[in-house]
């Protein structure tokens, strides 16, 4: 393996550690390996090998190549990149971004090594319009890299119809191309027709590739490279760690026990699942990371004819911040949370505390030390103090934060999602239950024909307007 | 009242339309009528009237009178306003931001009415090194405001004293005083010695006030004030709604029936509390309500010589964006959660959308709708969504966002949880469980003296390293 490797640490979910009663037991422990173990070979075989559900063959060469040449083609003339996508198609854009570059990246035009990054995922006229109004003097340094598979995510659409009349306006249609990337499937859908009528340059979402799933396809490189990111290193992490989570030795494979410590916790009435990064850069992951445990796993079950419903609870939380938040619930709520903390050794700078005023002696035992000291310190004060309310929790450790520990990071919580799903026995990668809202959607904003054989849009339309209007008896 | 009211709307937690199982009976809310009732007038007198908990007798003159001296005199000279707190000392100041200034407020220089703002509540040295590289070189025009009521908050102390030498170093001592304002205790602390010292001007965190509660007070107005958010208008926002939730009739009292609502679900396993505004600017609101509601409820309860543990678990999320997130998890997985939605009227700007190319007519259903009647449209569509999956939502319908509208909002969560704390049946003001972190920081960190009368700092950090050091036998 290329360089240093982010580890996974597990002693403080252990009954020795945190008592029986929400501790797991070396005999559960052991049954956890027996269980998960066959789930090992079959996995690596069906998802982490073969037909990859995951952007990518780890490595293959070929998605770098086509990213890396437009990249070459777009990055000298531009001075801002728009994302438009939303969920998958934004929010690993977004991780990576925060990750790798640093927080003043959009504002210090000293420090930057490539284009001020943008990612709307939204439909808030407010934050759209506000954004409007400062990119329509700069629109000349500008490219769009506008995300969907299908093209008709009605978000993302709408969002990309405003800036192609916009840009067609300004420019030109003919003009278009030059500052706008399509990401989209390889032949079909409507985005795919769009950008051949227009000759737009074009990225591939691969197929049977779900969004949560597809950062470290063209989704994701390309706003990462763009802004100078190392995406040869991620993908790369990636790859190692694909040796790592596909070792079929239970007790070696960090994916494997990371997923039956989580699936455990959840048959045992811990159904919330916690990230707590003790990094401000690496806080948008738990928010990547929160897509990817919930949509992957919570699901309707069929069972003896009945209906179950399953899945954790994914909660993004910051250290140190989010213990003068949410610690004395973490601590005296209740027990029904397993946490996973991400701990940084190195973080590549150094900021020495000064000695206090003489006034403030109380002060004393911060004078002279790093704020990296301070930050660890604090990870291992709340880390006690969770094993002192026996509050199971497991650690991520980065030697450092840079493109290669990213990649494995980013492999290691896909591959973990795959044998949760697999533990709960659901499939990890469909997401049914969206689809209701979006033909609810579709329908109040009217649109046109059936929405079954026996009802049309204008019809269900209807019957959502009587069921959602506000009903005066029930307003204060 | 002065103005548009914000709205609470309940109906969708009925069993009329969500089901017996899942859904308030007429007679449960009768009930919860018969329980909360006599709390309004004892919450009424004991903390929304008389020896108030939060920040302010709603409307007092006095802080808004302090907090506009010091912006008179420091906002002529400031380009960069610098907030240094944590936890209650942060989140509302982040919250006030978002919601009422621009999203590109600190980016787009002709847009601004006041200084950038930034708010550090961290101790991540590449995250704030990061800030230290772009504020050096214009540390001329930049005011730094540091708020602690003791003045001991290990993060907020260290970056202070980076800031305090740094600003010395370049200034001389007794220029720190042009450039700091102090938010502390009135009379004692840590903070205050070091204001007093410094000759330092200083605004006051109230007595009795829980940081958590402390945004309408000079903790939160301050650099809401500076930015130009109308402090004047949150102010009467929080008086107005004061009249609505000290209202002795349950069935006219938003905060009363909000908290019973809430508390019943906890009560019915539906222990986890989304808050989902279906607007950008209110997402840091989400994370200001996950403070106010985790600290003040979440508490070890002493019952029968027994300990049991209580609190539901808040989650923010972001409507339309967690629609391609969430939504799947929270239609599918386990019905054990409440959900909270915001709505606004009207975004103060449209956005049309224009008609898409003509090989894209799957999107004409959007062509020429307004972008704000698509997220509205998007809101009633996951509300139906979640209704027909027996998923209990309550809906809080802002006319428009403003600092009026805003400011009701504060007081309404903030009595909502004090009515919900005396449901419970908890001590809603205290937060006894972050103790054991600070003091085990403060031993990892090397404090000198006593950590108990019979034990020093040094054995007790002994004892923290010797059961969070990482044990070879559990890393992978």
């Amino acid at each position: 393996m290329a360089g240093k490797q982010i580890q996974f640490y597990y002693k403080n979910v252990l009954a020795d550690v945190i008592g029986p009663e929400h501790g797991i037991t070396a005999q559960q422990l052991d049954e956890l390996a027996k269980q998960t173990t066959p789930l090992i070979l079959k996995i690596k075989d069906e998802i982490l090998t073969g037909n990859s559900r995951y952007g990518l063959l780890p490595g293959d060469p070929q998605i770098a190549k086509s990213v890396k040449a437009l990249v070459k083609h777009f990055k000298p003339k531009c001075e801002n990149l728009v994302v438009l996508g939303i969920g998958g198609s934004a929010l690993g854009n977004i991780a990576l971004q925060n990750a790798l570059n640093p927080f003043t990246y959009n504002l210090d035009n000293n420090k930057r090594k490539g284009p001020r990054l943008f990612v709307f995922d939204n439909v808030d006229p407010a934050h759209f319009g506000s954004f409007l109004d400062f990119i329509t003097p700069r629109l000349g340094k500008t490219v769009f890299n506008v995300i969907s598979k299908s093209g008709q995510t009605a978000e993302t659409a709408s969002q990309f119809m405003i800036v192609q009349k916009m840009l067609e306006t300004r420019f030109g249609k003919e003009k278009l191309k030059d500052r706008v990337v399509a990401t989209t499937d390889l032949e079909k859908g409507t985005l795919r027709k769009i950008a051949t009528d227009a000759g737009l340059h074009t990225l591939v979402v691969p197929d049977g590739v779900g969004g949560r799933f597809s950062v470290l396809s063209a989704v994701g490189l390309f706003s990462a490279a763009m802004t100078g990111i190392n995406i040869d290193q991620l993908l790369a992490g990636a790859k190692d760690m694909h040796t790592r989570v596909t070792n079929p030795d239970f007790f070696k494979n960090p994916a494997a026990i990371n997923a039956a410590i989580q699936i455990h916790y959840y048959n045992h009435n811990k159904r919330i699942s916690v990230m707590m990064p003790y990094s401000s850069a690496l806080y948008s992951f738990a928010d990547w990371y929160r897509q990817l445990w919930a949509e992957s796993l919570g699901k309707k079950y069929f069972l003896d004819g009945g209906e179950a419903y399953v899945g954790p609870t994914p909660v993004k939380a910051l250290g140190a911040t989010d213990q003068h938040s949410q610690v004395q619930l973490y601590r005296e709520g209740p027990n029904d949370k397993i946490f996973t903390l991400l701990e940084i050794q190195d973080f590549g700078r150094k900021i020495r505390i000064p000695a206090p005023p003489k006034s403030a002696r109380e002060l004393n035992y911060l004078a002279k030390k790093d704020m990296g000291e301070l930050l660890n310190a604090e990870k291992k004060a709340t880390e006690y103090a969770l094993c002192a309310s026996n509050r199971p929790c497991v650690t991520v450790l980065f030697p450092k934060i840079d493109a290669y520990t990213v990649g494995q990071f980013i492999f290691l919580f896909e591959a973990t999602t795959s044998f949760a799903g697999a533990l709960l026995d659901v499939n990890t990668y469909d997401q049914p239950a969206v689809e209701l809202g979006k033909q609810a959607t579709f329908a109040l904003m009217g649109k046109a024909g059936q929405y079954t054989p026996d009802r049309s849009y204008a019809d269900f339309a209807a019957e959502i307007r009587a069921k959602t209007e506000f009903d005066a008896n029930f307003v204060i």
